[in-house]
């Protein structure tokens, strides 16, 4: 056995170790009854302890320093670079760190679920702070140049710092406010009332699986459940699981698994021949993001893709009056400040990120107190959106994502926002006419054009490689700017300038 | 830190792996894409080697011998007595073993599920002879005096053997042969068409929580799904799975939910502070079934136990016609030889295990070739129960058992049988009317008396040291016999010879 496959069976031992994390945070958010979680915090702290310590071993850092010498292709290369930061990152950390963190994760989530539930802040305030502490000190252990935030947020979004996030909220900013404004000024407010309403669970199950289905998603090798928080995850190209959620507004479900199902398809877009291997999976969440957005609402908040689906949604909801094409499109496409990120229209969503970026910035920086904070929320939600949280529920306490430990993730769904526009610029001069494929259910050209450039590739290039590989480019807020602009302008009926 | 206490931590890493595996050994039977299959097998595989090589570390070993003189109370002691069972067994055999076993059982597990679909036992020969060959590797590698079944069968239950599995089986067999012949006889069949049709999914899950629940499930500790075999797991006290499934037969539903919420009791019953210890959980196979068959027979499939139900299940089920307590109770212990061993009645059910039993003790010594296995079957079949399987399907392919490579497991369903009523004798003397109980709906006598008696002893004694304490005696099928004889004579109007 060369170097180079001892090294791959020992990262498939981390690979099971991983997957088996995988498993149990997907089934403590979909299907674990609530009395499951301490043992879940032991068992997932261990396990994350033993993978940590299974990478970082001794044995795997010199089969990787003599593998170096094994690899013939460029695959293999990739492969070792992509193992070579990570090792660079993991050998910094604490193995007792790693459990802490993971273990305190599982407790945090429930914390925060009845948190949530009964609008307690003070009661998660103290979880949340042990939560920070154990982020600042992982950023510490990594080490950065300018900020404690680069540390932390390179890990999702390999080469991002704060000042890149910076120099990215700053070129959106302004335009998105002013194109808020002009909205709000038009005064032709869409009326979407009727996507409101107690909507049957099992209706809602079965449309959306035929909407994942249709776009390309494959329920052979993946499923959909329902959880609090929709998300998608997996442990094998093989293996994909969605989760969505059925509400009170229509939207939630609909768009939630458009969204997870963009995830899913660029997941199951990894070359078989990866699979349980470093290389297969989403290159960086910015990337990620930007294909769960560009199924959600470049495809899913089109006219051409609704003039497919709608005739399909009025079959299964009898209850939904009789509206045509243009009322449904313009009320899917509302655009309003309001106080949850994840049902945010296009426009307003990049606030609501800008808002927690800075919010993770002054707690890392000490310049917050994790007590402060949901004053410090509510203070930018009114500068930013105009708007104030009216309890913590449904202000500082609606994401996951800090009970886990994500802290500098947040800037990577306004990235993907950003860069699914960018992406799709590509795509359209490639395919054309996209719009009338959409509106005969024909995705599979563009599906296979993002898996050629973007799926299949999993993570053997840097993020800005592939970017540049597919468009040319770094990231570029201009075709963003631009698309939803157009996009607004016309459903709002805005004049433009000349 | 003691000796003891580094031990305990040891034993707490492979506890989280074993949990892991039984959530992906969960998921395979519940939700798992069918795709996934191939992953599950390479990280179940690997995650149980790592909890093998955990386990019999040196230091693990050299833990467990120096802990020895920590211990300080009786549960101390019995941890220490179940570790070092553990331990002998597992010295013995090879890492790679328990890789490939484990491994080979998720890929056998799909194999089965399709030749079972398709009634294609050629095609499952070849993975089941494997299966059995690496069954008789562990059998030697255990080593046993007598015979090659006694090192798999004490896997299961402590102290079995297959000489002792004889007896039993003598025991009971001309017994039952000579019931099920005057059952048929008396040409007094009840019947059951009623209970049979195209019953909704919905309002059979929520009759079934409401029975697991009424008998003292603990929903807050646990939660039931489907699965196309029912099963219990749980990684935790606070964390036990049942499943059940939905069929034509609206029996499959409510016993299969009895049967397992009988596991689920007796695993919610062990002490909390034993939680993801060795002593948590049950102490063997035998007496494990015999809750499960405690639950699903003695109180589920009684009179009283359905004066209190059958109303309900009519309000649940508008279609059942209206059949009055006594039709009912008949129709639900109906006793006829038939094909599926988890249908059978009480009174044929040990004659199906009795048949996987000689099959198991066949191919083990290699009396019989995997493939001659169909016919071996139904020839059996033909000579306990008189009827022959018209495909392997509803003959030799109907188990799960075969392609996890447990074997040597089947008796322990037969001496949970007995053993059901040898305990609940024993109940009666201490509780007095149960009847009243049951009819009431007041079980929390009877499982108070269970969990006090037998569900909070968890693993602390061997099985048959409890068997003695709970009843006074070794196993003993007299309550048994006497028991379903005394039920079936009277449902049948048998005379009774004086």
């Amino acid at each position: 056995m060369t170097h180079f496959e001892s090294l791959k069976q020992r990262l498939a031992d981390v690979n099971a170790l991983d997957s088996a994390l995988g498993m149990m945070d997907w089934d403590q958010q979909t299907y674990m009854p609530r009395a499951g979680a301490t043992a879940r915090a032991q068992h997932a702290g261990i396990l994350s302890r033993m993978s940590h310590e299974t990478f970082v071993a001794d044995e795997t850092q010199n089969l990787l320093a003599k593998a170096k010498g094994d690899a013939t292709s460029e695959d293999e290369s990739a492969l070792l670079r992509v193992v070579q930061r990570e090792m660079d990152q993991k050998t910094k950390i604490p193995a007792s760190l790693v459990e802490e963190k993971t273990s305190l994760g599982a407790i945090a989530h429930e914390d925060w679920i009845k948190a949530r539930a009964t609008d307690d802040f003070a009661s998660f305030a103290p979880t949340l702070e042990r939560m920070f502490d154990i982020c600042r000190q992982e950023a510490e252990f990594l080490g950065y140049k300018d900020h404690i935030y680069d540390a932390l947020t390179d890990l999702y979004e390999e080469g991002a710092t704060k000042k890149g996030w910076d120099a990215m909220f700053s070129s959106v900013r302004q335009p998105l406010v002013d194109l808020v404004r002009r909205i709000k000024e038009s005064g032709s407010q869409p009326d979407d009332k009727f996507l409101y309403g107690k909507w049957d669970a099992s209706a809602q199950s079965e449309f959306t699986l035929t909407l994942a289905k249709a776009v390309g998603f494959d329920f052979n090798r993946g499923r959909q459940d329902t959880a609090p928080h929709p998300f998608c995850t997996g442990w094998s190209v093989n293996d994909i699981r969605l989760t969505t959620r059925y509400k009170d507004y229509l939207g939630s479900a609909i768009f939630g698994t458009l969204h997870e199902a963009g995830h899913g398809m660029y997941e199951q877009g990894s070359p078989q021949e990866w699979d349980l291997t470093p290389l297969a999976g989403g290159v960086s969440l910015g990337v990620h993001e930007s294909q769960s957005r560009t199924w959600e609402n470049i495809v899913g908040r089109s006219k051409s893709f609704w003039s497919m689906f709608l005739p399909q949604l009025k079959a299964k909801f009898p209850a939904l009056p009789g509206v045509d094409l243009d009322t449904f499109y313009r009320a899917i496409n509302k655009v309003e400040p309001t106080l949850i990120r994840v049902e945010a229209d296009e426009v307003t969503y990049n606030l609501h990120v800008m808002v927690r970026f800075e919010v993770e910035c002054a707690i890392l920086t000490g310049e917050l107190a994790v007590r402060d904070l949901p004053d410090f929320w509510n203070s930018k939600y009114e500068e930013y959106l105009g708007i104030t949280p009216p309890n913590d529920a449904q202000g500082c306490l609606q994401d996951v994502h800090w009970s886990q430990g994500s802290v500098g993730y947040f800037p990577t769904y306004s990235m993907g926002n950003i860069l699914s526009y960018q992406i799709w610029e590509c795509l359209l001069r490639d395919l054309g006419d996209v719009d009338s494929l959409m509106a005969s259910g024909n995705f599979a050209p563009i599906l296979g054009w993002l898996q050629e450039k973007v799926y299949r590739a999993g993570r053997k290039y840097k993020p800005a490689e592939l970017m540049t590989s597919v468009t040319g480019r770094a990231l570029d807020p201009k075709p963003y700017l631009q698309g939803i602009t157009a996009k607004y302008e016309e459903i709002y009926g805005l004049v433009v300038a000349v």
